[in-house]
């Protein structure tokens, strides 16, 4: 492949830029600037989530939104900072750096170049399919602890007191040991807001019915209630009461990252390898899923490793322009969608927008309480608490509920690493667990078809020389010797058994110890006088089997149908004596 | 549960006392005979190549023979010092504690406490199952990777060099830079017994066409030959020439090694953990091979938790008895099956005639050459190197043989818990890849029969209207995204489609991601104004499916077979215009 081939398959602009409108710009625009309204106040919160300077919000919203246009496949997913995201790399980074300082700057940006160049790799290699490692229950249980987090972690802002990010054990203890130092301003500005976000859009709803009021004033509410905390901290001099402010936010353009990278000891990087590989399968599971909720809805197609490459080049963009990992923001996603996004041109008029906020308007910012980003966090991540999920995988499934749990519980005790990883774990070995010990049919023929089901469960003829057993699950090592045993005893519990007749239809893969199995099952029933049959074997596993010692050594045979085998086997006995 | 009747479950002698007599005596004892003139040399020898002075090998051949005995269910399964499980023991204590110290001597025995502990719980809890995750390839790539390390390992004492144990790259570094040091008469004596060892039985075997020369002459041979190098040894005064001899051996019983362990660290402890674990699970995997194997032959049957809480008892009782970690070894379970072991009396009986060696014969040996021992090592491991299984693994997957090779390279390359592991995880995530991207036939109907197969593979007729998928896998985690993005594309390649029927031979098992998934088709194919059916649904997973609220909302049907789904779906059609 030369050098044009990749840049064209990396850069993907050409499909949607070639029939580009005028009428398509106007659109996009007006998208832009909508989320352009909702994305300010959340960068700003997201950054303070992080751990890092509120600038580097803004930072996190300019390259990365080019980025991820110029490589995305989606028309509408809206990259830029997001919660989730944000707890994680400020727990990653807090594990070997101390907040606040330069070095945490430095730090964050490396985790989101690491988790950038993860991405990129697995979309060029094609390695999508490793998001399935989240199972769902794993990936619920996880946003759920994560959100409570997050709301422990804002908490202390609304409050006015000091809380580290950690898991409930220390949270719940610092709480109680500060709880006498209160800032009761702090406290009243952070409730307030609160209570603005929550009610105020309904209310608006209700008084201005539809219209102008709902694109510009309801969506881009949290800006509003924002700029009204400003001019009313600025006013009343909140700074000067004991209530913390962002204070002075650098205007103009990020430095470049990239020199200060070398200072980082090769440690670091071994020790936030882990994080940046769970916050790149979390980045990519959260961005399948919003892309291709909202392509649903247009019978849009996703290309999924096209979007893992652009998210990969958009935190590697983040890294360099000295801001933290970023990913697709739900609620920022349906914004655009809902205002009317075309193209990826949309994301690229955010970022024109948010690197004139930047470059202009961020002394206005001076007076924003804290509790006022605390609060816009705090209404965001209801979004994430997710428990009608658990009840519904308790009713289901006990196995993914324990798993389920397991992730809730260490995510929230623990830490956010260790309660991922042990939900995978956990998910990866109750699959194993369960399919080492398969369920085995005893199967006969339904009267009146060519059917053949289990003897305890349906009203089935079976012939007494020939045993049909149709095991359910793929023969491969976690199975293959339960199968050895469960076979060998069947047989010797039914003397005049002549014929084992495996039914195959559920049999999906035979791996190397599976067929290794098989032939001490030939070799045991030969010594019992048995002959081994096989039906219904799929296509994919006969081709493997041919040319086998296993299938060239056969006591039986291979039939098309279980039906035609016992046909076979049936005739064949009535002939004999 | 009583303590009597946990008594009972755990020391399961009763069922062959009761029938015991004079005549099983007899032929007990001729086995347990034939099995100690084996078992001493090898004793020695693997007490050697597990660091630990050579009188622990007696020691671990009496006591944990007597409790295998009496907790075990295997009646031929011969216990002991065994190569695979020493050499795992050197590597993992040498981890922590420099060998030849008395330290040393300590943690072998924490070890072994470590594997007996582990493998009675698992065998307690009925987890015979985790001997799943050994899949066949690695195990034979593990193995054969362990035989060579330990050809390695004893090259050095047939030599006459100092050679540490590690992995390949040092030894052969050190080789290199020790070849100049070789001790001729040493090699000499080495090779001597080699040559003896490898072509001796055969030599006799035709000079003596069986008889008592076979019972008592070649299965002996080792003890016959170690004792020719004592006499020769002691003789020609090697020992004063510069070879190194076995020196004194102390007479006696073991001292209770209970006292010792409160000096062991607890870091110790956890840092044996892992290599515990493996070394657990591959003494239970050989163990019940080796156990199933002879029992077929007498058509036996094996009770695989009561094996594995038998050697976890056996484990604790080296560990007591100041030995190492024991195992089933194969060739010494053959010999005592061949010699016409009735019962584990025969087990009991090989314990006490050990112990009369520890007791009173021990000076016998003091000028026994350790290269003797050497020897006896490298003929002994022939039988692990197991090439054959590369070249069949090879030819019949890939993906196993990559797991296989994986595993031979890393336990030679690095070393044994590495390779083991490295193992493990990869057969797992192969496996897991694999059923992440599962096969999903369009099926259509076999003329003349009631059968469906791939419309790719058989010459099948299919409806229009009528979409017919096999998905050839369990709806779990892993593949549940890939299956909504296969049906979505499926039906919107054929616009004139208004059924989906999953025909669910192969469904196994549905997680609560496949659930989830299942309910994501279900939305998308009504947007499109599809219905979803299913078919010939299994029991078990029909009995989950009930209640759920897919099955509620379903826009289909659930027919018993794929047959009745496509006739009543085709009748419908008609029935339309």
């Amino acid at each position: 492949m030369n050098v044009h081939k990749v840049f064209e398959r990396l850069f993907i602009v050409w499909p949607w830029l070639k029939g580009y409108s005028r009428p398509m710009l106007a659109a996009d625009a007006v998208a832009a600037a909508v989320v352009t309204l909702l994305l300010i106040p959340q960068a700003l919160a997201y950054a303070l989530l992080a751990g890092m300077p509120p600038v580097t919000g803004l930072y996190a919203s300019v390259l990365p939104l080019l980025v991820y246009a110029l490589m995305g496949s989606s028309m509408s997913v809206a990259v830029g900072p997001a919660a989730l995201r944000s707890i994680m790399s400020m727990a990653a980074v807090a594990a070997v750096v101390a907040p606040g300082t330069a070095s945490f700057v430095v730090v964050s940006g490396v985790l989101a170049l690491m988790v950038g160049s993860l991405l990129l790799l697995m979309g060029l290699l094609r390695m999508g399919f490793v998001a399935g490692f989240l199972s769902h229950p794993v990936l619920t249980g996880f946003v759920t602890a994560s959100g409570l987090l997050i709301a422990m972690s804002q908490l202390g802002h609304v409050m006015g007191v000091q809380l580290p990010l950690s898991n409930a054990w220390v949270f719940a203890h610092t709480l109680w040991s500060q709880a006498t130092q209160l800032h009761t301003l702090t406290l009243l500005v952070g409730l307030a807001t609160w209570a603005a976000l929550a009610w105020g859009p309904r209310l608006l709803a209700v008084l201005c019915k539809g219209g102008w009021a709902n694109k510009i004033l309801i969506k881009a509410w949290p800006l509003w209630v924002m700029l009204m905390a400003v001019v009313a901290s600025a006013g009343a001099g909140w700074a000067t009461q004991g209530v913390a402010v962002l204070g002075h936010v650098p205007q103009g353009l990020p430095a470049l990252a990239l020199p200060l990278w070398s200072e980082v000891p090769a440690s670091v990087w071994g020790v936030l390898l882990l994080p940046a590989v769970l916050i790149a399968l979390l980045t990519f599971v959260e961005q399948v899923s919003v892309a291709q909720t909202l392509a649903a809805r247009r019978r849009e197609r996703v290309d999924v490793n096209a979007e893992m490459r652009a998210m990969g080049g958009a935190n590697m963009a983040a890294g360099l322009s000295g801001a933290f990992a970023v990913g697709a923001s739900f609620s920022r996603s349906v914004v655009a969608h809902q205002a009317g996004a075309q193209t990826p041109m949309a994301g690229l008029l955010t970022a024109l927008l948010v690197l004139g906020v930047a470059l202009w308007l961020t002394p206005v910012l001076f007076h924003l309480p804290l509790a006022v980003l605390a609060a816009i966090i705090l209404v965001a991540i209801g979004g994430l608490l997710d428990w009608r999920s658990f009840a519904k995988t308790w009713r289901y499934s006990k196995a993914d509920f324990a798993a389920q749990l397991l992730t809730f519980g260490v995510t929230l005790g623990v830490d956010l690493v260790s309660g991922l990883m042990a939900g995978v774990v956990a998910s990866l070995l109750l699959h194993i667990w369960h399919s080492s010990r398969p369920h085995i049919a005893t199967v006969g023929n339904v009267p009146g078809t060519e059917h053949y089901r289990s003897v305890l469960r349906h009203a089935v003829t079976t012939q007494p020389h020939v045993l049909g057993l149709r095991p359910d699950e793929s023969l491969f090592f976690a199975n293959a010797r339960f199968l050895e045993d469960h076979v060998v005893n069947a047989v010797a519990q039914q003397p005049q058994v002549r014929h084992v007749v495996l039914q195959c239809t559920a049999v999906n893969d035979i791996d190397a110890s599976g067929l290794q199995s098989l032939e001490v099952i030939q070799q045991r029933l030969y010594d019992m006088d048995v002959a081994l049959h096989l039906s219904e074997v799929k296509g994919p596993v006969m081709d493997r089997l041919q040319g086998t010692d296993f299938l060239k050594g056969l006591t039986g045979q291979v039939f098309l149908t279980h039906h035609q085998a016992v046909q076979a086997l049936e005739s064949e006995a009535n002939q004999a004596p």
